[in-house]
């Protein structure tokens, strides 16, 4: 097997203001690209695949052979792109053409709406559309502050220290106090229960906290954080295309890459503050 | 916020041979615990959500927060385990409750199936069922060059090195040959694109190769090569409960924190050899 560049349509650029040390840089940061891929049976939705664009048709192959639908590569008679569809468009969309004995075992099982991590019950990109306000909270986190959030996490995310094995997600009022840390082996899950929590007691918005998680960011985290109203994700792995995207359309601040020495941050800037030089 | 101990359902034991250095040792393994939650709207199915025991209560309702089926705490008049279901059967149901106008927005929304990471359009927990034959192939590899392979995963990761933001998986033959890496913000996507990729060509069951992800494992990624018939799994990370309970199940052998100084092994541990010193 050749080693190979990524896929042009894998990895693509965004702006950034990149912290390191006390000071900012404006530059631009290479986001790994996440986007939704519908693939459509008789021309009418089937299900949504959050996904790295390329490979698409070994992916919904794959998802074909994993789920049981079909259990033999010529049982897929054709995949293409929708024709009906613009150009731009059409890539997020896949038609699939399945044999009789395949299309019948997909009826069978009751394969209706189907989803990726997060994009839960959703059988169409059209169903992907997140339906709530600006966010418009003017919370400000200092910039060394925040630094330290990944080690207050770290330290209350007791199952992952036993194990090595679950993800954690903190709500942390402006001056750093932890209000509460939830843990699941899934992410998006760990924020659900941060919301529960938030639902149950403190109510929503939650319009004055910073949400800060142990992994990366892509559109589940940020869709939940728009929904709950949170003003400020922080994550100390790296943001997706998608992630990046929301947080601009929706005014949240996304810090990526959080650590002690500096970030990446995204979105919504000025929440983020300190005495340090600016960019 | 204080510090607490993990919630014992969210941490447990598994016999585990520990390779460090060269040298087994049979002892126990603490793991993520990871097991399916079936949400049930009027007594019938509605999700699952694969999560870490603890906090069901507060998942669920984040859930249905972040799904807009809910939007204020009081839409929500009860969550609660089946009273139809023997005790241990029974944590992982809950009956959920709403109020008129939440059980018509999600009629509405036409929420019907849904899933949470890797269990796509699986509505009951029935439907999680995997339906395949035991792992016999009888492939072998050496511990030392098992314990290289995440070096040479990793020098294919080509958009993970761009971008920090992406998971890989590769196949690999026992002797240690790549035969196709894959990337995806899903890791379980990665895992797709090969299971299509030798669908397209090499062809299925995928007996005689090693499969290696940069993440962990989780349910998604061993249920995927148990249907695709591969014998040994391998990751960087943390495997959970239910990952190593297939792998018993179906024969398989996991390889987690897989690393050049050693690994932790579960499942079916022979296929794993070697000259140096056995447990």
């Amino acid at each position: 097997m050749s080693v190979e560049s990524p896929a042009p349509e894998s990895v693509a650029a965004a702006p950034v203001v990149r912290w390191r040390g006390g000071a900012g840089v404006a530059t631009s940061d290479r986001l790994a690209v996440e986007a939704p891929l519908e693939l459509r049976l008789d021309g009418r939705p089937f299900t949504v695949l959050m996904r790295t664009p390329g490979d698409d048709e070994e992916l919904a192959a794959g998802f074909l052979f994993s789920e049981g639908i079909v259990t033999a590569a010529n049982q897929i008679r054709a995949l293409a792109r929708p024709p009906d569809l613009p150009g731009e468009t059409c890539r997020n969309f896949l038609d699939v053409d399945l044999a009789p004995e395949a299309a019948g075992r997909r009826r069978e099982r009751g394969f209706y709406a189907s989803a990726s991590c997060g994009v839960c019950g959703k059988s169409s990109i059209a169903d992907l559309a997140i339906v709530a306000p600006e966010i418009t909270a003017s919370l400000a986190i200092d910039r060394a502050l925040l630094g330290r959030l990944p080690a207050r996490l770290r330290e209350r995310q007791v199952a992952f220290a036993a194990t090595g094995g679950l993800h954690g997600a903190g709500l942390f009022s402006a001056a750093g106090e932890a209000l509460a840390v939830r843990e699941d082996i899934g992410r998006h899950n760990a924020v659900d229960k941060l919301i529960g929590w938030a639902l149950a007691g403190r109510g929503l918005p939650l319009s004055d906290v910073v949400l800060v998680v142990s992994g990366r960011l892509g559109f589940e985290i940020v869709q939940k954080a728009v929904v709950a109203g949170v003003p400020v994700v922080a994550g100390v792995g790296a943001a997706s295309t998608l992630a990046v995207a929301l947080a601009e359309r929706f005014g949240l601040t996304l810090v990526s890459f959080l650590r002690k020495e500096g970030f990446n941050l995204f979105g919504e800037t000025s929440r983020v503050v300190g005495t340090d030089t600016a960019p």
